[in-house]
């Protein structure tokens, strides 16, 4: 830290990314990344405008967005893009935060620490024993709401009628529904975005359209809400999602059911894998994401992530209070949760 | 605007990217981009990665910050990424402007669309009459300090001594030089910043290498300033550089003699489209950049950005105080800037 820095970032706690190792080909099962690669038009639309580099891309990113208002049922003008949705809920919090914001204790943890670095006043609401959302808990909370639904890194998922039920019981702030897993197996709150005012749905092309790498999240509310993302945008970085993201975003809408198809893939690894998980002792809980939430009584949960990183198998550890017994467990191909579940035998019996 | 906007950015009014029309074919000076592609390297390099992009990006870009270190003689530690410059800019206000911050009132115009947002005390220092910064009145400013070297939409540029005697002016401040336009004919401050604290240097790979649609900023600076602006990338979002850009990037320092050599070309370009224009009457300031600043009594510079779009030709135009005589034209191809003189002189013809 340098001498220069305001004070008030000197406390600051950043996020902590998954680990990102170089040093050995792991298999990589603790990033939630789809196991499978984007669609051939998704490289050949990159390719294209690899060339063309030179020319700024389009700030408003026009396109992209008219194909994901195609594909959402929606308007142009109903549609933000980001350089991931990431820089979405960041943008969120600065703009809707100033009565401060409310989100689940166990949750995404970057809420936090985008509450942190903007100063806004944050409450979390304890998860149910069962680790689930407690609606009742949320009912005229007086600032902004933020969760992911399914919520993460438990990967349970509210209904869209629980949801509405939240949305409608805050008319006066904005409900924000984190939706980056919703494609393996939740409801959306998209159909409700026309009803309510104060629903902003925020989704990625990270997880089920295979494009972490590309980085690209996009969000959906009425225009009023939608504006006043694109006031900060364009107050930071205008031309944030760069020429070939913004091709392989519509080139991977275009090939949609591809990517609806390998969630479908990832569904039935899923559910394999927790009952083989079960079978060995596991408490896992009932996932609609791409990954799996569970722990042992025969090993610790910091003990079971050192130990599988040792035999080449990386999965996300959270040492944090509630959850540290667990590992969250991405669902990879079927021979990548082979390779799982063969480590944690040998650990086990070791 | 929605209801639910945090108050204090009702006022705030966005930066206003120059146009970037989809109605016609332009000859483009308007956005002071290259008129060069990238180099084939980049393009292969971009493509290899879109074939990975299922996979999160390193956030750390360790490869490509071992690539500028290398090419700018310092060490990792040294360097700062970010997806474009801008960015680096806005999060350096945010880091460093806790005591405010002070810019010439002409410059890059979205200095002081960072301090509305971040809401940092700025105060606008007049450049001289002849529009050059008058080093005198940087003297212990006792707050953050930014410029870019050469400025905007000037083009003109101080001298690196220049430069190191307002960096010595302020040992208690960050003083931030925007070198986005160095590699026109400017001295860069990247060897000073070995011996100063609070000197950081920012660039990107926009202008001179070719990557504006691949958006690429970089800083180079001691390594508590690095520290403190990776502290609020990670604050926001540690993944903000994709793969494909990080691999463009790569290529583009493997081929930065081709680059440079591009640069030669523009300088030959700009410097007698300069004398070209001077001949036609024009006032145009000595320019260190990719782009002139030209004005004439023979018509306004609002008529003549008008006058030159329905031409055809796109220019920039800031109807802003003590400019707005003047126009900001991009050194495109020497055929490029045919073109812009053939459309002027018709127009002073006509």
């Amino acid at each position: 830290m340098s001498r220069f820095l305001c004070e008030r970032y000197l406390s600051l706690e950043a996020y902590t990314p998954g680990e990102q190792p170089q040093d050995m080909q792991y298999v990589k099962l603790n990033t939630n990344e789809s196991p499978y690669p984007p669609s051939p038009g998704v490289v050949e639309a990159a390719t294209a405008e690899a060339g063309r580099l030179q020319l700024y891309c389009d700030p408003t990113a026009a396109k992209l967005r008219d194909a994901l208002a195609a594909r959402c049922g929606v308007k142009r003008e109903n549609v933000y893009v980001a350089n991931g949705s990431d820089d979405i809920l960041y943008f969120a919090f600065m703009a809707f935060g100033g009565d401060g914001a409310f989100f689940p204790d166990i949750t995404y943890g970057f809420y936090k620490v985008y509450c942190e670095l903007l100063g806004v006043r944050y409450e979390k609401i304890p998860l149910k024993d069962d680790f689930s959302i407690d609606p009742a808990q949320y009912a005229g909370l007086g600032g902004m709401i933020a969760f992911a639904n399914p919520n993460a890194p438990t990967g349970l998922a509210l209904s869209r009628d629980t949801v509405e039920g939240i949305v409608r019981a805050n008319p006066g702030h904005v409900v924000l529904v984190d939706e980056a897993y919703v494609d393996f197996g939740a409801e959306s709150c998209l159909p409700l975005v026309e009803k309510y005012d104060n629903l902003l749905v925020v989704q990625t092309f990270s997880k089920s359209r295979s494009l972490a790498g590309a980085r690209l999240g996009f969000a959906v509310a009425q225009p009023a809400l939608i504006d006043d993302l694109n006031r900060i945008k364009f107050s930071t970085n205008p031309y944030d999602i760069n020429r070939m993201t913004q091709a392989a975003g519509i080139a991977a809408l275009a090939a949609d059911e591809t990517n609806m198809e390998n969630c479908r893939r990832i569904i039935a690894t899923r559910e394999d894998a927790a009952r083989r998980l079960r079978q060995m002792g596991f408490e896992v809980l009932p996932s609609s994401a791409n990954f799996l939430f569970a722990r042992t009584d025969k090993i610790g949960g910091g003990d079971l992530y050192r130990a599988l990183k040792q035999r080449g198998v990386l999965v996300r550890h959270f040492d944090a209070p509630r959850i540290s017994d667990y590992n969250r467990i991405t669902v990879g191909t079927p021979e990548q949760m082979d390779a799982l579940i063969d480590a944690i035998t040998a650990i086990l019996e070791g």
